[in-house]
């Protein structure tokens, strides 16, 4: 874990592990550091479109761009730290060489070119970004998802076919059977072993299921820490299905967990009350894995399909059983 | 002048402000940083050539790399300013799409993208890297130098030709005879005139005589207050000509100056031994430009063609009538 840095407010919180990628870590990370500065953010490295995969293809480094939304979610609400977080969040444009960069992947792949240790430059841009928290790689090792689907070529609805890549996983309209990482059994960054060992809560997801859900639980170091540790265990399903996960019931979602990582057990999960109200099931399946069903209204007010931070904040922080720290807004 | 910062320690010295460009102007700021806190760089924007070059083409913005290598010589010494430096001031490798740009240039333009202004960019990389002293374009406009040259057609060695580009000149073995801007008479940026008329001292060179040295000269407004201030004037020539100098006395040095700003008289001039032994008019000329030279040996001890930050130092210790402040090794 981070070390406290000196001259801030003294607000701790508990010991909190969050794991994804993309956008839903953001949102967890956002609700979350409400609630504690002691947190890790452990981040899926599979990425391979967009800015990160080009950084990927060029330097053959891990997929910054996760990593580096993590860290601008978890940024200081102190002026500079915004004004780093914006800058570093923002991409260049144009059509050249450098338009669609997000201009933090580029400092982050140019620090992992400087240090020999890619933690070690993610700690710098947190320092810039003054973060609550810490973001770690779930692997050191640039990976890559391979998804087993059915319903890919409409002539043969029923054969199963392979798709690799994020990007086309997260997107794909067939039905995902199962993911893996390639290469298999990669090594777990011990730090993120370290925090889910040391923590007093984890959380998992939301996100996009196979892609920022699951491949946590694919990292074999990883899976056995977050099936043994004593920290509570908290799900957090998303607000509906996904590309990905489109036509499976909330009951399903949580059945995928323990199909890619069979001892996993969880403690609370939570689910936001209109998808919780389209499975009928869910209560039950949830009571007969020994967890706790948290079905409460977490969507943004406006309708629009993501997470409420503050709503999310709320729940957790009852499930976290701790006081709402001091909050940005 | 920036403001100074807190937490540091109280050592402030006399105000300068060094103008110039690439290694030369890394060369006076690492001696002067030794002498004073109160230090402004005014730096020239009219790079076209390298990251730099490829920069202004893709998004039309100043060229960033000599006011990066600005920045990282005023780093701070302490392991957070040294290591930002470092990053940088590194580029990236391979051969694609990125290679050999200086990561500082890409963060400097994504700031430039995010900022209205230049300045405020500058003055973030700035406090990334703990700088003593403040980094100023000369102009908000990127610039471009053309020269008047002669002996560029071995046919015609007489024959008055143009060169343009700040990479091509700078390079030439052809006779530069005169630099020009274009634009022609570009905007000062204020707060580098301000630094100005409020300095203590003013150090001209080293540097690239045509391309880093003379430029600033040719943007009125600096030129007035360069000529107008109550500031000591004090001119570092370079050790030897260069390519764009190639056969020049340290005499046709200065007179060029004075070519390009018949008002501009000078305090101080100060040579390396080696360069003015080879002059026997240079100190008579000086004298009669109203000016003291200062002839000491500045360049490395190891022979190589660069001065010596601590011999310069030393000298223009001397000349800022200032003792030594803290020191970096």
């Amino acid at each position: 874990m981070n070390a406290p840095r000196s001259g801030r407010d003294e607000f701790r919180g508990p010991k909190v592990v969050a794991f994804g990628g993309g956008h839903g870590l953001s949102v967890s990370l956002t609700a979350l550091r409400r609630l504690t500065d002691q947190l890790t953010a452990v981040v899926t490295v599979a990425d391979d479109g967009g800015s990160s995969g080009r950084l990927r293809d060029e330097f053959g480094c891990l997929p910054p761009g996760d990593l580096r939304m993590a860290l601008a979610a978890l940024c200081s609400d102190d002026h500079v730290g915004r004004t780093w977080a914006r800058v570093l969040q923002s991409r260049f444009g144009g059509d050249g060489n450098l338009a669609g960069h997000a201009i933090g992947n580029l400092l982050i792949a140019g620090l992992w070119q400087q240090l020999d240790d890619p933690v070690a430059g993610l700690d710098m841009v947190g320092d810039l970004l003054r973060t609550r928290g810490r973001v770690l790689p779930m692997s050191s090792v640039p990976l890559e998802i391979e998804a087993d689907v059915i319903g890919l070529d409409p002539v043969a609805p029923d054969e199963l076919a392979t798709l690799r890549g994020q990007a086309t996983v997260a997107k794909t309209r067939s039905t995902v059977q199962s993911v893996r990482l390639i290469p298999p059994s990669p090594p777990a960054r011990p730090e993120a072993v370290e925090a889910v060992m040391a923590a007093d809560s984890i959380v998992l997801g939301p996100g996009s299921w196979f892609t920022s859900v699951i491949p946590h639980l694919l990292v074999p170091d990883l899976a056995e820490a977050i099936v043994t540790t004593g920290a509570k265990r908290i799900l957090v399903l998303n607000l509906a299905p996904s590309d990905e996960t489109d036509g499976f019931s909330a009951s399903r979602h949580i059945e995928l967990l323990a199909e890619h990582a069979p001892r996993l057990t969880l403690d609370v999960v939570v689910a936001d009350k209109g998808f919780a109200s389209t499975d009928p099931h869910l209560e039950a399946y949830v009571a007969s894995l020994g967890a706790r069903l948290l079905s409460a209204d977490v969507a943004m007010r406006d309708g629009s399909p993501r997470h409420d931070p503050n709503r999310l904040a709320a729940v957790l922080s009852e499930v976290l059983e701790t006081a709402t720290g001091p909050t940005s807004r």
